[in-house]
């Protein structure tokens, strides 16, 4: 019973009730649909044989190398330790100062009539086993089969903001993965499958509790049970790491101080980090949110955010440990601009950190906003390892009901040139390390993972997860290939079907910029729904809570001055940068109301005013969204029907969320430009007041 | 390919990753092992026939009698309109004035070699389809087939206490089944199966928000999406209610009052309620939490809740809706004894509420604690149909980390004879309507629920949901009965391994009162984890939240004097009841200390003092939850393998809490009666302040 047809498997697994519900995320291995490919592979891939040292690692490829292969084939492939004269698949290590010069790289090739994977470390050849896997899902030719890749950042992880009560701050798919009420006795069997996925795309680390840490995590009863998630996370290759608390001493054994110089507590760090290590040999570090948002940190003793980072550090470097420091602070002075702060607070600091430690900074000043320019801290701290913060979960970007395809926002910041050491200074040349030659370095995404079965959500944006994963390995890939891999190993290997639904991932970023923060502008969001409009939010807890703080509306016109005449916060960019963005000519338009605060008449470069922009940009974003649906509804009958059916809903509600951005921002900032919309475009049917209530619903308890 | 092997199935199944995840609940239909049976089933069934209007029910009866029986035979099982001669199920009406008498009600005969579901309804079509179904699960012989039933309850209800944000209050099995953000446009293909599971065991309503309710689900925005889940539960016979706020005309609407004697505020609720059925025309009712724990309410505005009660139920009678109102009410007076307050805020109201109101009682007087008595509003309110509130969800009782088969308490509770029409006037026969001829009766559960893969996030626990339909449907069943049946359906067909797993199931309540609240003990769990121990909880936000107010530990002895010395809440049961319970030498021990403040010495009629008793209780119960795992884990081979680790890991958890809670009230309650811990028993080797930690790190945030 060798060969099961994929007719018996269909109707098995239909007969179960198991149509796709998207769990397989990406790792699917389906049967080959084409016949003579099928054969072809069959045909060429006949043994696995590990030629080199069995070890957890090498272990978990030949398993999935069997697992995947027992799919894609429908044939069972066996590990042998016996050489054979052709198709095997050979797992080897290759000698230093060969072909491959980096630990974590691989390559894959044909070798006569055998497959070779090639590394220098048994992690290189999970890698290269997964590589080749995914060269197989995606129905490419074996006699062409030549990968060669190696990471450019060092540490691509995965932050989770996942509470101790199993709800995710930010969390759209569900509640948390990790079910800590059960652990250390109970290992889900999701925790391999999560971390099968993130080898699969070279995540090698992951925090797995919010930033607004609880101080339990430090505590014994709670490092036996990140210890359990640690010991399957480590079969894959992924380290694991812990957000703390930084007043963890005072709460856990009654200090009376957090002081980062005080000698009993930095005697307390080192032994926690000595019983850290005890537990989980292969520990990461910490990740510390201080002095941000109401977490206490070194700041609250009269010390520096370097003093708290380097005590951790010294009681984590004899372990190799390192810590993440986060940049993400604002204090609470609304008259300074918020896009300013962080930046104030960190850039005098730069060269006082030890050397393992990096500080976190997300992708802009502000906060995951759908579009931001890139942070000014990136190129201004050279003596600093800056880690990037990309955040993976669509907080501000539709939460999990929007398609957007966040790999071109991601692009866009790591291909920014900050101009720090002349052209070519880019986000992505500063965070891996070469413009500021760190060898320590890094890039987080806060993942968008949960319970939910699809695990995203939104099946369509299991792709985000993916897509990080392939940056975060190497930033300079372009996003359109990384859409098109995700899309052959996830819905369709159709090309025709495929080029559909590229297209349709392609636009999505700028159309949902488009239909909510066109322009340059951000934070006009629902205060504590930020899925949906508020620009006429103008109180709150702090002033730049508010919407108003951030678009400035006024009879004159709209947006944010940031030049010397404004917040001067363009004044913390390269030179070269500032002679692109201080002109509101020369500025290019989707940064213009981040630094600009540009009259309703005033003619943009596009031949339109600003207004007729502003109303051309958000009925266009709404409509394309539109168009996704009628795109999408091209598919039915051509992809999995369950799979096909959870992405047009999202896409019905897409729609009709984006219309409600459009008509809630067209129709408050009319109240200050006074101006009609151009008649060419169908009336909204609605009033302010009612758009509001609708906000106002969606904020009730 | 009409036979699927086993073999196959499961090589598939195994290759494709799906081991038993639990998700299919007690509706695996998976192939009869037993070969002989197998054939019997295969010769004795062969097609399917509707003798009667296909509806959107017989239709839902049709397709799971199909899906089933393709399952459990392994052989595609058609529907045909042709009369067949034999190994045919027909499906037919049978004229009123026979042997069935109760619209829900059904008949599964053999009728010569066919075989005939029979019923009035459509609805008892769909559950006789189910019944069938279980019988061929539970591999019984077809020749005995003889099924009968009737359900002996009107309203057999869920209530969810799941929040808009996606959080369930009191949900231990992940987040919200409903994800209101992507409804209506993506029902969730779950939402069908949670409305089959439903169905098969005769569950007829849900409410599907928290009793702690946003003004936000009656808006049009919302009702919207709850329509689209009433479309589908109504295809499985399910009523659809909502809780509400009963101040949403001041939320929604912007009125100054809800007062419920205002013109203006009852017509919003009669305008509201027409809207309401004109898009969900066989909408259940409102679920009614007013006056407690600061929710709002009719007293707010100086009316009663009959006020409140009737203003809702006069909006709802033209459509058929119904009022359940919340009894569950507390006022902040602790000098009273919570143990009464319901009563004496209700008891009053009997006779005023109209008659589409029914007034939803918890099970005990203080709230779901791991053994209460019955409450005394039972058998007092004559004039008034009272609901039975029972909690599915284990808040009490261990979260989802505890297997707590709670068949046993849900029992203990329907059997109490509450005297108040002479004996026999049994909890249960006063919610059927028994007693006092009651036409409108009903009995809720709060559902343990949510988005994990199975559902209640202890697969044991799916016994739960399952044995509160059943015994929804009739009272009278044996809780024994009903756990063979779960275990045969969701476990394991050999006898042998049921006898095991049906034994721990048996004895899983009584061990888990002995070692979190023997003897009448109750609410002396941790703050805010109420799955721990916190016996010496002394301060709170009231003082009737701590376990102090509860226990009354002091030097002389232990437990709560409701007698006519203490609080006198024991004058509020029956005569007959206060002569069984006020004399500490004839009342249950499990309700002792209940009612009673016992001296640490006093002998009682084990022959042990209550301290040498309590120690036995909480040393006994410890070791029964171990002796629940050595048990188990002689299964170990014997179950799906992934449903065997599942449950051994939650066993394990489960002891180690088991020990938490014995050594934390043992050692505090010590310092109170100075006795040594009896010789016998193993030394309890931590300190109480160790202990204490333990519940803080669980508290911390």
């Amino acid at each position: 019973m060798k060969y099961l047809s994929f007719f018996i498997f269909s109707l098995v697994m239909q007969a179960a009730g198991y149509a796709d519900d998207g769990y397989r995320l990406w790792l699917k291995y389906d049967l080959i649909e084409d016949p003579a490919l099928l054969k072809m592979y069959r045909s060429g891939i006949r043994s696995i044989r590990l030629q080199a040292a069995e070890t957890a690692l090498t272990a978990s490829a030949v398993r999935e190398l069997t697992t995947g292969l027992m799919g894609l084939l429908g044939k069972a492939i066996n590990s042998t330790n016996k050489p054979a004269s052709s198709a095997q698949i050979i797992l080897s290590l290759s000698p230093p100062g060969g072909v491959i010069n980096h630990e974590e790289g691989y390559r894959v090739v044909k070798d006569k009539s055998n497959i070779r994977i090639e590394a220098l470390t048994d992690r290189g050849l999970l890698y290269g086993s997964f590589a080749l896997l995914a060269y197989l899902q995606q129905a490419r030719p074996l006699h062409a089969l030549h990968l060669e890749s190696s990471p450019k950042i060092k540490l691509r992880l995965l932050n989770h903001w996942d509470n101790p009560n199993g709800t995710i701050e930010r969390g759209y798919a569900g509640s948390s993965l990790w079910k800590w009420y059960d652990l250390p006795d109970q290992p889900d069997p999701r925790y391999r499958d999560y971390a099968r996925t993130n080898a699969s795309i070279g995540i090698n680390g992951t925090v797995v509790n919010n930033v607004n840490a609880s101080a339990r995590f430090l505590s014994r009863e709670y490092l036996v049970k990140v210890a359990a998630l640690a010991s399957i996370f480590r079969q894959y290759g992924i380290k694991t790491y812990l957000s703390i608390r930084f007043t963890a001493p005072t709460y856990l054994d009654g200090f009376k101080t957090a002081d980062p110089l005080d000698p009993a507590v930095r005697q307390w760090w080192k032994e926690k980090a000595g019983e850290i290590y005890s537990l989980i040999p292969d520990f990461g570090g910490f990740l510390v949110k201080a002095n941000s948002e109401g977490e206490p940190g070194p700041q609250d003793y009269n010390r520096t955010h370097a003093d708290g980072a380097n005590m951790l550090a010294e009681a984590l470097a004899t372990h190799g440990g390192i810590v993440m420091w986060r940049a993400f602070v604002y204090k609470a002075n609304p008259n300074n601009d918020r896009a300013s702060e962080s930046y104030n607070e960190f850039k005098p600091l730069d060269g006082q950190f030890l050397d393992n430690v990096l500080v976190q900074v997300k992708n802009g000043p502000i906060d995951f906003q759908p579009r931001e320019p890139f942070h000014p801290l990136f190129g201004a701290m050279p003596r600093t390892p800056l880690m990037m913060e990309f955040q993976i979960t669509q907080e501000y970007l539709g939460f999990a009901t929007h398609w957007v395809y966040l790999a071109n926002m991601f692009k866009e910041v790591l291909d920014s040139d900050t101009y720090s050491k002349g052209p070519g200074s880019t986000v992505a040349r500063i965070i891996d390390g070469t413009v500021d030659r760190h060898k320590l370095n890094g890039i987080a995404g806060v993942a968008n993972t949960g319970s939910d079965r699809n695990w995203c959500g939104h099946i369509g944006n299991q792709a985000n997860w993916y897509a990080f994963g392939r940056l975060a390995w190497d930033p300079d890939l372009q996003t359109g290939f990384i859409a098109e891999d995700w899309i052959r190993m996830t819905l369709t290997r159709n090309t025709a079907d495929v080029d559909v639904i590229k297209k349709i991932m392609m636009d999505s970023h700028e159309a949902c910029v488009d239909y909510m923060t066109p322009l340059g502008l951000h934070h006009i969001m629902g205060e504590s729904i930020h899925f949906g409009p508020q620009p006429w939010l103008a109180r709150s807890g702090r002033a730049d809570w508010t919407s108003t703080y951030y678009h400035r509306a006024d009879s004159i016109g709209l947006g944010f001055d940031r030049t010397e005449g404004g917040s001067k916060a363009i004044g913390l960019y390269a030179p070269e940068v500032q002679a692109q963005w201080k002109d509101p000519e020369t500025i290019p338009l989707k940064y213009l109301l981040w630094f600009h605060h540009v009259n309703w008449n005033k003619k943009l470069n596009t031949g339109n005013t600003l207004w007729e922009e502003l109303c051309k940009r958000y009925y266009s974003g709404a409509d394309r969204a539109a168009g996704f649906l009628k795109a999408w509804q091209n598919l039915q009958g051509r992809l999995d029907p369950e799979i096909y059916s959870a992405i047009e809903g999202k896409l019905k509600r897409q729609g009709w969320e984006a219309e409600w951005w459009r008509d809630s921002c067209l129709l408050y900032f009319q109240t200050f430009s006074k101006l009609p919309i151009p008649g060419s475009y169908p009336k909204i049917n609605r009033s302010l007041d009612e758009l509001k209530q609708l906000v106002r619903l969606y904020q009730m308890r």
